[in-house]
């Protein structure tokens, strides 16, 4: 089972994508096939107004996880539960605007979606549901054996989420 | 000059079409060429996943605008800016997926956005940055001279936003 991990951003998109051959075995850690980061352009002319600079920021998403889904074929995509309780209504209002174009993609290439909570993410990844942003880094780097945490952070974000829906994946799954 | 003016929601999302001949003249008011709005229909599974349901939303809200801009082929789109000092964070990142994709949809179609804070909005319509919503409804009654208030509320907003757009046009056009 391939599963691709977003979590949205104005600025930068992480992505990931990991392949669990038998995702019903919770023994055995996913491979990570690709992951990275869509980043996206500010204004280069400092006096686009902000809608105009937030739209063209938006269409290349778009077009960027348009083109990873196409390469990578997921069979299932993940993004994290809305967080209500932000104390940054600005960013956050900024961020659903990014979280928009990629339920929309995702569901334009018929991607069935998984939703998680930030707790579960955590805890499918660290044990706790109230692991700290550097411990979930940190996590990551172990399990998957990398010789350095995941940089920027949205990377480890996004197999974080990726691992979280494996493992409900695997929840769900009758064992053999 | 069309304008489109949109007023975003994923529930709800307001539009309006004006027509003003001649958008350097304050006097005239423009013609209302087109107003209603989009409702985008809730799962009718409600075991649906909220980010499966809000995906499924957005893809009609992207379809029926981009008939719409076709049909009614306007020549500047306008939207409210964001307002920041929202009381309900998980309304404003749910308003911020529709935005999103209202931008994204305006600008595949490639038109140029204005964007109004609602405090101009307010003030080109009734003359005061304070206006209550139904201040707003029965200004736009009153002006465009229309048998009852327009309903939902949305369809006042849009109007008010394609209004607001027209003057600050109106402001930027050289006088003849």
């Amino acid at each position: 089972m391939r599963i691709l991990g977003i979590d949205p951003g104005l600025r930068i998109t992480g992505y990931a994508l990991l392949h669990a051959p038998n995702p019903s075995d919770f023994s055995s850690t996913p491979r990570i096939i690709e992951a990275g980061v869509i980043r996206l352009r500010p204004p280069t002319n400092p006096d686009t107004p902000p809608a105009h600079s937030i739209a063209d920021r938006l269409l290349e998403l778009e077009r960027d996880l348009a083109a990873i889904i196409e390469r990578l074929a997921p069979d299932l995509a993940a993004v994290e539960a809305v967080f209500a309780h932000t104390n940054h209504p600005a960013t956050a209002i900024t961020m659903g605007h990014a979280r928009g174009v990629v339920l929309l993609t995702l569901r334009r290439a018929a991607l069935n979606l998984a939703e998680l909570k930030p707790a579960e993410v955590k805890k499918a990844l660290t044990g706790s549901g109230r692991a700290t942003k550097d411990q979930m880094q940190r996590a990551v780097q172990t399990l998957f054996a990398l010789p350095t945490p995941p940089e920027p952070p949205d990377v480890a974000d996004a197999i974080a989420i990726a691992l979280g829906a494996c493992r409900r994946t695997a929840l769900e799954t009758p064992q053999p």
